[in-house]
C-alpha cells in the first residue's frame, strides 16, 4: 500500500492520496529521535524540565541549550533539531520585542505561539523567514501572562494545543501516560519540579545530574535554575 | 486504470486525463479524517456545534477551537487541519475589519465567503498569502446580515454553496442524513441546538460532555456558549 | 500508443508529439461532467437555461449560481468548475467597469469575450491573475450592444466563437442537435425561452422546477428570472 | 530509436542528441491538423484566402477569423491554434502603432514580420509576452510597402521565408503543388483570387461557399471580402 | 556505455561524467543540418559565400539571408536555425552602435566577436538576452579593423577562432580540405571568391546560381553582392 | 530498506521518512574524508592544531590554509571543503567588523558562532549569502571575549556546541578518544600544544614537521605559530 | 556501487551519500581533456608556458590564446574550456582594475586568487554572473606583488594553492613528475623557460614551434614572449 509513498514527500507541501502531509509526518519522525522534554503547569507558574544528551565529558553542558528564554514572561523547552528550535525562539523574541514596543505591554502567551506556529506553518512557500522543509523540532512554551499560567506545545505541522502537563521528544509516550497518573491542578511549583524530575529519569538511560537535566520556570517571570538549584531538586526525588 | 494517477498529484494544481483535480480530491481526504461539525440555520440565527477531539486529559479543551468569530456577525466552525483554518480565519477577520473600516458598516456574509474562497482557491499560484497546496479544510459560516441570518459551506476547491442545514468532517455522511430527516424551516433556535447536538452525540464515540463538544450561535450576534450553557443544551436532549 | 501521453501533460501547457495540448484536454474533460447549460440568441435578445445540480434538499438552490451577471448588458452561463468561473466573471467585470469609467460607454460583447480568453489562454504562464493550469469552464455570453444581440461560446484553450444557439456540460451533444432541429434566426425571445427550456428537460434526469433550473435574458439589458417567472416558462413546456 | 525522444521535449526549448527542437517540431504538427490557407503576390497586391470549419450550422461564420488586419497595409491568414494567432497579431497591431505614433510613417512588412518572429523565438524564456510553448501558428503575412506587395510566411520556430505564393495548414502540401504549377509573376489581381480559391476548393471537403471560405487582398490596403465579393469570385471558378 | 547519457542533458548547461557539455554538442549537431559557408581571408578583405537552400520555387531567393552586415565594417556567413542567427546578430549591430556612439570609432573585429560569444555562452542562465538553450548555429564572422582584414569562426560553446580560411555547416569536412589545399596568404579577392564559389559548388548537390548562392565581401567595408556580381564569379569558375 | 534513500537527498533540505536530512548526513561524509583538526581549551587560552595534506613537494606549505583568523580575539580551524570554510570566514570577519563598528566593542565569540550556524542552517533556501547545499565543512572557533576563552564546535547541519576539547576531520574518532584521557581543566598553554600535536602525530601517517602540521592560539589574541615555534612544540614531544 | 550516481548530478551543486560533488569531478574531467600548461616560480619572476592546439593549418594561431594577461603584474595559463576561462578572467580584469581606481595600487596576486575563487565557488546559485555549472578551466595565476613572485593554481570547485611549479591539463600527471624532479628555488628564469619548454615537448605529440606553444613571464610585469622570443628558447632546448 505504501510502495508509491515516497512519491509524495517531494512536493514538500503536497497532500498524499490519503490527505496526508507526508514531510510534517517524516518531520515528526525527527522529533522522536530527540531528548526528553516536560512540562508541567500549577496555579503558582510553569514548570520545564529537559534531558541533555552530553555525548561526551569534553562537551559544556552550559552550551547545550534546551531551555531558551522568549521573552522574560515566556520561556520554552524543546525537542529536535536544536537549529531549527533556535530559529524559531529568535523569531518569537523578535515578536515580542516588536509587540513591547509598539504597544508598551508583554504579548500573551497565545498570540506569541500562534506568531510561532504561523511561521512553521508555511514551509515550502519560499518565503523570507520560512524554511523549505517543516521545522523539525517540538516546543513545550511555558508563559504567564494577564491570563495566568500557560503551557502550549506545538508541533512541526504549525499546529499548537493548550495543556496542563506534556512531555515530547522519545521517551514523551511513557512520560506522557505518567504525568496523566501524577498531575493535578493543585499542585505546588516544587511538587512539579519533583514529578517533572522524577519521569525525566525514569525515561533516561543514565544517572540525573545537573549535567545533564536542566529546569526552569515562567513563576512569574522566566528563570533557568542554576546547578545547584537543580541538585536541589534532585536531592528531593 | 489508476496506476498512473500518482503522475498528476505532483502539478499540484494540475488536471488528470479524466478532468480531475488530484490534490484537491486528497484535501477533502483530509477532512474526512476530521471531527464532525454541523451547522443549522433557523429564522432566527444559524446553530453551529462541533465535537472536539480530547486526545489527553491534560489537554485544555478551552484550547481546542473548533468554532472561531470572524467578525462579530459572523462566525465559522471548521473540519480537517486546525492551522490551515485559522490562516483563512485570519484573512477573513482582516478582510471584515477592512471592510468596515473603508465603508462603515459590517460586510455581507456571502461576501465574507468569497473572499475565503479566493484565497482558497488561488492554492499553488505562489501568490503572496495562498499556499502551495489545497487549504485542508471546510468550513461552516454562520452569519446574520440585512439578507437575514444565513449558513455557507465551503470546500478545499475554493467552491462555496449557502445551506439550510449542514455536517462537514468524518462523521458527516450520517449527520447529513439525520439533518435532512429532522431539519424544517421553521425551527426555533432552541430546537437547532438540541438536533445539532442529538446528531453530534450520534456520529461521537464517546459520551458528550462541555468538554468535548463546542456550540455557537449568531443570532444576530456570534456567541460561544459557555461550559454551563452547553450542559443546559445536553440536560435537554 | 498513448501509454506515455502522461509525459505531456506535466509541463501544464507542453505540446505533445501529435501537436496537442494536453492540460487543454483535460479540463475540457472536466466540463463534460459539468452541468447542462444552453444559450439562443433572437433577434430581440439572448436567452440563457442553466441545469442546478441541487445535491441535497437542504442546500438553498439561489446560491446555486451558474447565471451570473457581467454588465448590465452582459450575462453568461457555464458549466464546470464554478470557482474557477467565478475569477473570469470577476475579471471580466472589473474590465467592463474599467472600460464604462475610461470611455464613458459599455464594452462591446465582443471585446469582453476577448479580454475573458486573454485570461485563459495565458495559464500557466505565472502572471498575476492567470492560474498555474487551464480555466476548468465554458462559458455562453449573452450581451447586447451596438451590433445588437449576440451569443458567444468560450472553452478552456482561450479560443471563443459567435454562435446563434449552443449547449455547454454534460448534456451538450444532445442538446446541441436539438438546438439544429429546432433553431430558426425568427424565434422570438419567448420561444427561445421555450425551446431552451425543453431540451434542459430532455437532458436532465430529474423533473424540472424552479429550483432545479436557472434563466436569464440580455433584452437588452440582464435579467435573472424570478421563480415565479421560470414557473410560467415551465408551464408552457 | 525514438524510445526515448520523449525525453526532450520537456525541457521545452532543448536539443535532442540529433540536435532537433521537438517542441517546434510538435507545434508544427499542430499547424498540420489546422485548416488551410493560402497567399499569392502579384504585382498589383497580395491575395489571401482560407477555408473555415463551420463544425455547426448554428456557428455565426463571421466570428471564425482566420484572416485578420494587422495595420491598413498588412493583413495575415493563419492555421494552427486561433488563440495564438490572436496573441502574436495583438502584438503586431501594437509594434505598427508605435511605430506609426514614434516615426510618423507605416512600418514596413519585414519589420512587422521580424517582430513577430522575435516574440515567436523566444518561448519558453519566461519573457513578458513570450510563452511557455511555442506558438502553435503558422501565418501568411500579406502587406505592401515602400518596396511593393509582399508575402511572408511564419513557422513556429520564430523563421520567416518571403514567398511569391504559399500554402499552409492541412491541405497545404497539395496546395503548394497546385501553386507551383500555376504560379506565374504577371497573374493580375483577379487572377490570382480565382486560382487561390480554385485551388481551396481542391483541398476542401465539401462546396465552397461564402460561409466557408474568407477572402482578403493588400492592394495596395488591407480589404477583406465581402460574402458577395466572394460569391462573385466562386462564380468565376 | 551511453544508455544513461540522456540524463545530462536537462540541465542544459551541466557537465557528464566524461566531463562534456551535451546541449552544446547536440546544438553542433543541427549546425551539421545546416547549409554550408565559408570564408577566406585575403590581405585586400575577407570573402564569404554560402549556400541557400531554396526549397521551392516560390520563395523569393534574397529573403533567404544567410550573409549579413553587422556593421559597415563587419558582415557575417551562418550556418544552421537563421532564428538565432537573427538575434545574435541583432545583439552584435546593437554592441558595435553603442560603441560608435560611446567611443566616436568603430568596434574593432574582435571585441564585436567576443561580444557575441559572450552571449552564446550564458545559455541557461536566465539572463535577459540569453536563450534557455545554447544557440544552434555557427557564425563566419569577416571584418576590418585598424588591425586589418580578419576573419573569426564561433561555435555554439561561445568559443571564437581567428582564421584564414574555415567552413561550416553540412559540408565543412569536405570544404575545409579543399581549403587547405588552395589556400595561400598572397590569394588577391578575386582569387578568394573563385576559390570560395569552386569549393561551394563540390559540396552542393544542385548546380550554382545567383538565386542559391550568396557571397559577399568586406574590403573594407561591407558589400553583399548583386546578382549579376555573382554571375560574374560562377562566369569564372 | 534503503534502496530508495536516493530519493530524499534531490530536495536539498527534505526530510526522509525516518526524520532525516540526507544531504546534511551526505556532507559530514564530506567532513570524515577532510584532514584531521584539533583543539583544547585551557584557562589562559585556546589551542588549535591541524594537519596540513601536503600533496606534492611544490606546494607552497603557508597557502593550504587550515587555520584562519576571523577577528583578532577568534580564530578557527577547519576540515572538509576548504573553499566552503573560506565563505564562512568571510561571512563571519564582516560580521564581526559590523559588530565593532557598530556598538564599538568586539563580538562574543558564542553570536559569532550563531551567526556562521545562522548562514550554514539556511542552504538550500535561495538567499543572498547561503548555498543551494549544506557547507561541507565543520569548524573549531577558539576565542576569548569577556566570558574567558571558549571552544565552539559547529557541523554541517548549523548546530553548535561548546567543548573543552574536540577533534574533527578522518582521523576525529581515534583523537577524541585521546583527548578524553589526557584532557583536565588545569592544564597549560604549553601542555595543550603538547597535548594536541602528539595526538595529531598518531592520527596522521607521515611525520610531523613545521610544513605538515599548523597551530594557533587564541590567549587572548589570535596568534598563528611560525615555522620555528611550531618546530619548538614537536621537539617537546 | 555506482549504478545510482547519475541521480547525484542532477542538482547541480549536491552532495552525494559519499560526500562527494559530482558536477565538480566532471568539470576536472573536462581539464583532462585540456591542453597542458606549466607553471614556474622562480626568485626573478614567474615562467608560464602552455601548449597550443591548432587544429588546422588556416586557423590563426595567436587567435589561441592559452595565456592571458589579468593585470600588468598578473598572468594566467588555462586549462580546459577556453570560453569559460575568458570568463573568470574578464571578472578578475575588473576587479584588479577596480582594486587600482579605489585603493591607488595594485591588487595582490592573493587576492585577485579569492576573487577569481568566490565568483567558481558558487555555481549553481543563480547569482548574475556565477554560472548554472562550474566552470570547466583550471588556471595558473602567475604575478608579482609587494611579497615578491607567486604562483597560483585554482580548480573548478573553487580551491586555490600556492605552488612553486605546477602543470595543468591532459599532460599534468607526467609533467608535475617531471617538475618535481627538475624544480631547485635558485633557477634563474632562463633555466625555468627551458625546463617548462622541455616538460611541455615531453607531452606533446608534435614537434615544439613557436606556433603551437605560448610563454609568459611575469618578471615583474606581464610579458607575452613574441615568436622570436618563443623561438630563442626552443633553441636552447
Amino acid at each position: 500500500m505504501f510502495l508509491t509513498r515516497t512519491e509524495y514527500d517531494r512536493g514538500v507541501n503536497t497532500f498524499s492520496p490519503e490527505g496526508r502531509l507526508f514531510q510534517v509526518e517524516y518531520a515528526i519522525e525527527a522529533i522522536k529521535l530527540g531528548s526528553t522534554a516536560i512540562g508541567l503547569k500549577t496555579k503558582d507558574g510553569v514548570v520545564l524540565a529537559v534531558e541533555k544528551r552530553i555525548t561526551s565529558p569534553l562537551l559544556e553542558p552550559s552550551s547545550v541549550e534546551k531551555i531558551m528564554e522568549i521573552d522574560e514572561h515566556i520561556g520554552c523547552a524543546m525537542s529536535g533539531l536544536i537549529a531549527d528550535a533556535r530559529t524559531l525562539v529568535e523569531h518569537a523574541r523578535v515578536e515580542t520585542q516588536n509587540h513591547r514596543f509598539s504597544y508598551g505591554e508583554p504579548m500573551t502567551v497565545e498570540s506569541t505561539t500562534q506568531a510561532l506556529c504561523d511561521l512553521a506553518l508555511r514551509f515550502g512557500e519560499g518565503d523570507e523567514e520560512s524554511m523549505s522543509r517543516p521545522f523539525g523540532v517540538s516546543l513545550l512554551i511555558a508563559g504567564h501572562d494577564e491570563h495566568g499560567p500557560s503551557l502550549y506545545y506545538t508541533d512541526p505541522s504549525g499546529t499548537f494545543w493548550q495543556c496542563n502537563a506534556k512531555a515530547i521528544g522519545s521517551g514523551s509516550e511513557g512520560a506522557d501516560s505518567s504525568l496523566q497518573e501524577q498531575y493535578n491542578k493543585d499542585l505546588t511549583l516544587q511538587e512539579a519540579e519533583t514529578i517533572a524530575l522524577s519521569i525525566l529519569k525514569q525515561v533516561m538511560e543514565e544517572k540525573v545530574t545537573p549535567n545533564n537535566v536542566d529546569i526552569a520556570r515562567v513563576a512569574p517571570t522566566y528563570h533557568l535554575y542554576t546547578p545547584s538549584e537543580v541538585e536541589a531538586v534532585i536531592a528531593r526525588l
